[in-house]
């Protein structure tokens, strides 16, 4: 039998999915399942998004342009030039989602072997996208107990080599929440000029702060045209995960040049989600205002109930729609597979991602979860319910003194 | 400012649409341009299809599972078990196009330095695949004056190595329109099992065989279900290019286990699609009658025209909806660039694609061009008589026999 690649034995499965089959076990044994392991909202797609599906015309489905229609491109400029990007159509190229963006503008910009920097806990997935890659990440880590804020700068420079081409952040973070300030990108701006690296942004869930807190990008750094990559996605704005509809932004003419190469290799983007993506741009403000009251309301709850049981911290972030918490509990994997497993609650159960995916340090986030607060508040009452009773049960539960000593040794 | 990669720098850029600036130019002009450049069937998606677009009920543009939704993989399956296939829902991974399926089969079954063998010419985007994956082609040439077939499995044998690790068909063949026969898989087969290679069979363009040819699969080969991966997509089958809806099907459960990691990483293929698909393989056999009976009126016009021509040669294709042709010119890519730049007929030009960006011998397919035949009747025809007359009008015109003297020193 032939053999399977190196990378297809590398490649990590995903942490957010690999409990899946747990999951569909105890739903088969009757149990009900809280799902906080993934990012897929609850939240209605606008109307406006949907009904442009219904009303498509076209008789032939036929490919667009490899970077995108120049009328979503367009009406997209605009969405981008009212958040103040100051960006032309022709500086976007629309990617099948986010993860496209990220995969073809690693593929763009790094060797294999290079190396970018990347604060964790981060997204799993960025673990995939660089072994497929052969990048190499270069965690940094910051700490659950300053709220997983940026850290300090003199912390990447001891990671910088030759091999260094990027500082990555996604902004506000999955699965922190935490929200980057102004000063704290302009202390990245500082080194990427440096340092002659790009800086890589993922902005996914830039709709989503909080607290009367204002979404901060690079592209709203001057000087730093030629470095800021944005990566986007309408999946989470617009609660449109299956669209799979992303775009790479950036006023760095070369990056443009060969990024449109790869996407002209997969020939287009696909067309129906380009024409719902262009009539979302015109979704009111009225359901973002209605969204993010949702999700503050939830976010307030998610972060009271966890604080206030024993042993439980998570800091309350300034956006997205995840917290990380720490248990008090041995192994995460181990308690987010026994939640599924061994433990029911008036046959209710609640599904989380273990927060070790998050990182790529072994050892670190040993002891925190991420969820997902895209449930509705009566199910998270529920939910925290469960986990509350889960802790008190859990044969693997430690004392938080124990798992401050595991910290100051990683 | 921050480097290129040199993927970046060594992605090739599409030969199909690398010439689109110079057809907006001649437009823009006021030249009325036949497009036989790009395989974009002008024939309409199947009604079924597009209705069920219009059709979604859902409220929440979510995800679906990473591997495609269960009911479209279980209506997959019927489809392709009509042609005896022989496989089950959990032996498709649905992915978005073609394109990607091809990404990820490289990645899951290939190192970088590893070695694909592929007659060419071929689909030129498997060098943009290749090139992204750091997988070496291994091209083996198959000649015009046989219609391309298949070259003899000496000629494969020659060029295997310890790096080897895989042969690449298209079957029919992208831009030949060759249409391989049993024995052929057959022989393919043998050289498999022999030095344990893959088998990648594309079969984008199964529905279309002509003249009463049957359409044959290396699914259909007993003994061959570890090697043989198939790769498809809806794009060509009911014109549903834009869809970006695609499969990986293979009996080799650890290929599936693999490729399945590349797939979670990007999380999902689109759900409208998906829906759409699922009412796809519902498409009366009446649609494909009547489609193949049109191609095949095309296909007989385009071989006709062609072999009229003074000094021009085209096979007669036993599939797809192209043909490749020689033609009496010192250089295609010079060739194709003039009819759009320099020439016209009554205001009317005809744009091709150079067949040297199907090729990866350098200098092979220097005068021939690929057609695809997605044009009506009285376009095509006009279409060949704009040909017919650039042919006559090209400074850069030769005689076959100096064609031919090039050829042999290849």
């Amino acid at each position: 039998m032939p053999k399977i690649s190196q990378k297809g034995i590398a490649m990590p499965a995903s942490p957010i999915r690999k409990l899946t089959p747990y999951a569909e076990k105890a739903k088969k044994e009757g149990k009900k399942v809280y799902h906080l392991n993934i990012g897929q909202p609850d939240i209605e797609t606008p109307a406006n998004m949907l009904q442009a599906i219904k009303d498509i015309d076209f008789k032939v489905w036929a490919y667009t342009a490899s970077e995108g229609t120049a009328s979503y491109r367009k009406k997209l400029a605009e969405y981008y030039n009212q958040l103040n990007y100051q960006i032309t159509p022709e500086q976007i190229i629309v990617t099948t989602g986010g993860s496209e963006a990220i995969n073809i503008i690693l593929m763009t910009c790094l060797n294999p072997g290079d190396e970018v920097i990347i604060p964790e806990p981060f997204y799993a997935n960025y673990n995939g996208f660089a072994c497929q890659t052969g990048v190499i990440v270069k965690p940094i880590l910051s700490y659950i107990e300053n709220g997983f804020a940026l850290p300090p700068i003199s912390e990447f420079e001891k990671l910088i080599t030759e091999k260094t081409k990027a500082i990555f952040i996604c902004n506000p973070n999955n699965p922190t929440g935490y929200l980057y300030s102004l000063k704290e990108l302009e202390a990245l701006k500082t080194l990427a000029l440096k340092y002659d690296l790009y800086l890589f942004s993922d902005e996914a869930y830039r709709e989503f702060c909080y607290d009367g807190k204002s979404f901060e990008s690079p592209m709203h750094l001057s000087g730093l045209e030629e470095n800021v990559i944005v990566l986007d996605t309408v999946s989470k704005r617009y609660s449109a995960c299956g669209a799979r509809l992303g775009c790479i932004i950036t006023k760095n003419q070369k990056v443009l040049d060969a990024a449109l190469k790869f996407a002209q290799a997969r020939l287009s983007p696909g067309l129906v989600e380009q024409i719902a993506g262009e009539a979302a741009v015109d979704t009111p403000k009225s359901y973002f205002e209605q969204v993010n009251a949702e999700y503050t309301s939830r976010r307030d709850l998610l972060v009271k109930s966890l604080n206030e049981m024993d042993g439980v911290f998570c800091p309350n972030p300034g956006g997205a729609f995840y917290v990380v918490a720490s248990l008090p509990i041995d192994d995460a994997d181990t308690f987010c597979q026994w939640t599924l497993e061994s433990f029911d609650y008036e046959n209710q159960t609640v599904m989380m991602a273990p927060a070790t995916g998050f990182y790529s340090t072994a050892g670190a986030g040993k002891n925190q979860v991420r969820m997902a607060y895209v449930l509705k508040t009566e199910d998270l009452k529920k939910a925290m319910i469960c986990l509350e009773k889960a802790l008190k049960a859990y044969p693997g539960r430690v004392t938080p003194t124990q798992i401050t000593e595991t910290l100051h040794n990683l």
